[in-house]
């Protein structure tokens, strides 16, 4: 078998973290595995490293921003590879440039364009343990690049994929995704399969422990991912297409509490008011979320929408600014104590009433639902956020999860 | 002009320092001249590396070790190109790959072998400074190498060498090369001028500012080179071929402490001998220095050398375990308070009696000679430790220096 295995910063930040990596990859590789280690820098070290740099420029090109970080993981790679070699196990580190991991060239955030695989191979044959840099790749300028948020996460799903490898595991400091946030409902329970479209619906609802991009590549790819603890043994969850079983109706209860709802008021009822209105707030990149348009009243109508809290300020200052010239509004409302809960799961695509069942769950205990939104595999409920953890139990208990 | 600046690793070791560099190099810039600048590591950050690597694993493979220590470097260009770029002067930065700076596959000590001038050309055209990684190399395995002590020197010259660079500037903590150690010494002058071999003299005999590898290759492809300090704007030493004026006489004193004589008395007087030993001593790598075979007496000869304090225990083991089986030698005799003092100058070669006047001096001061070593354009002797100051000043005095 050929296994990537990427392990986190935080999996990696000591030397006694090192050494647990290490013995874990190499027990893989004493069974007759090739195995690829794909690692993130070491804890907190991108953090000292962007600091070092904001205090020496803190508008610093992102092109020098990348050729900084990337030490980070060459830093990584290298220590692993000698504990591998004191515990006997001949390892060989790789960079971004030796593998060669060809990108885009956008600084900061450039997607994988393709992996040359004839090192790895060479080495894997060698029957060396490969350790090989998250996070960071090359663009055509022969220039570092990384990869964005969950960038290592992303470099692990590419690695198998032009690898063909026959497993590809994400360490992390939980034992899987659960149904719910253990630290909110406390009955949450892991989950032993989850779809990618699971996956991605939790991931982009903030309950996730895999970055959206990874997941969107192991989908288009067909790499079948396991996330586990690098702490314990534990099964961890299995995350892969469509499963051809009874699906279930409901795989999670994801909450989101960085969120702020902005209510336009007093619209005018006329075509391209909601283009003006995102149209501005996307030239300032503010990524909205919930959408909910009123239906008129006299002529005018309201739009809510909610954004998270970074984004907040400058999506009201953007409103503020063209509320008389272009959008021609009455008031602006904002409510910042409000939060998201969701479920998600395959099987609601062919079971109607989820969403009846979910809003029965919050009648229950009580709590108003503020705003209402649907995906194909996902219903979420904007509420206050003071019920967030009564909700998100009751939801869980409603589904039986 | 295209100038190429090399400044050490304390000449970067903090945010103040770096824009310090900086500055020096945007004013060359502004002066309408092409500046490429080497650096190495941030101050103490290969030893940080060191330590770290030496802590996962003391027997860490060369090849990893470089790996780890060239992150140092990458880390300080980076952020010079920030702090040049914050001052409104494009820079860009360079790694060994980005280069490409090509070498032997000698990991932690290899050799340069040709360095790719194209993306440097281009940056420069481009009105850029060009931030490049010192002490580092790529070999044919698409591998980190590191070119040993001294190295960002060497990187210097030979990106000055291939780039046809107007002029070479090795910045470092002292104002240039002196006639003598200004610590042992009070009344060291620095010299304006001095010859290749003159320098090479002098950093063999550890008083040189420069590392021999660099000074090899500056002589080698006709790079003048100009020492001066980072600190101030000192004029600083030129270093460069013959210079037809009048040579002076000698040109510096250098003392040297770290010495140990060993005496292996006894030996017999036949072909082989003195092969066989330092065939012994070779064999554990230990570098002799000072050679001395005694005349005969009895049949039986005796051989004294010098070595470096790290290397004397090696020696004395090596010694011993073959003192009776291969060497058939009486006693090993250890002393470890000695030192050399030497005067170096092109001069010499024409002039004779330097090594009179030198022994003059010696006795002028009561210092007893314990062995005596020459080159062309070097007077060497070993005395007593504690007469190393004593003997210095009194022979640069001798030498109206």
């Amino acid at each position: 078998m050929l296994i990537v295995k990427k392990f986190g910063g935080t999996s990696v930040a000591n030397k006694e973290r090192i050494f647990n990596v290490a013995r874990r990859c190499i027990e893989d590789y004493k069974a007759g595995n090739q195995v690829v280690v794909v690692l993130s820098a070491m804890g907190k070290q991108t953090d000292v490293l962007l600091d070092m740099a904001k205090d020496i420029n803190p508008k610093a090109s992102r092109r020098e921003m990348d050729m900084l970080l990337t030490t980070g993981e060459q830093t990584s790679v290298a220590l692993m590879a000698m504990a591998m070699d004191s515990l006997g196990v001949p390892a060989v580190s790789l960079n971004a440039f030796q593998v060669a991991m060809h990108t885009t060239a956008d600084y900061s955030n450039a997607k994988l364009k393709r992996i040359d695989t004839e090192r790895i191979y060479n080495e894997l044959e060698n029957r060396k343990i490969v350790v090989i840099t998250g996070f960071q790749g090359i663009d055509k300028y022969d220039d570092y690049t990384t990869l964005g948020r969950g960038g290592s996460d992303t470099t692990a799903v590419a690695l198998a994929s032009a690898l063909h490898a026959d497993a590809c595991e994400i360490y992390t400091d939980v034992d899987g995704v659960y149904t719910a946030d253990p630290r909110v409902v406390p009955k949450a329970r892991k989950l032993e399969v989850i779809t990618y479209d699971e996956m991605l619906e939790l991931a982009s609802l903030g309950a996730g422990v895999l970055h959206n991009r990874s997941v969107e590549m192991a989908k288009k790819y067909g790499v079948q991912l396991v996330v586990r603890s690098s702490l314990n043994k534990n099964e961890g969850t299995i995350v892969k297409e469509d499963t051809k079983m009874e699906k279930m109706l409901v795989s999670g209860v994801a909450t989101d509490k960085n969120v702020v709802q902005i209510s336009v008021e007093g619209l005018e009822n006329k075509p391209g008011v909601a283009f003006k209105l995102f149209q501005h707030l996307a030239n300032h990149n503010v990524n909205v979320d919930m959408i909910l348009q009123s239906v008129e009243h006299g002529g005018k109508q309201d739009i809510s929408f909610t954004v998270t809290e970074e984004d907040a300020d400058i999506a009201l200052e953007t409103i503020e600014r063209h509320a008389e010239s272009s959008l021609k509004c009455d008031t602006v409302n904002v409510t910042r104590d409000v939060a998201k809960v969701s479920v998600v799961g395959a099987g609601m695509m062919t079971h109607p009433g989820v969403a009846a069942k979910m809003f029965e769950a919050l009648y229950d205990c009580g709590v108003n639902i503020r705003q209402i939104s649907t995906s194909e595999i996902r219903v979420t409920v904007l509420i206050d956020e003071k019920y967030v953890e009564t909700a998100a139990q009751n939801v869980h208990e409603k589904f039986s999860l």
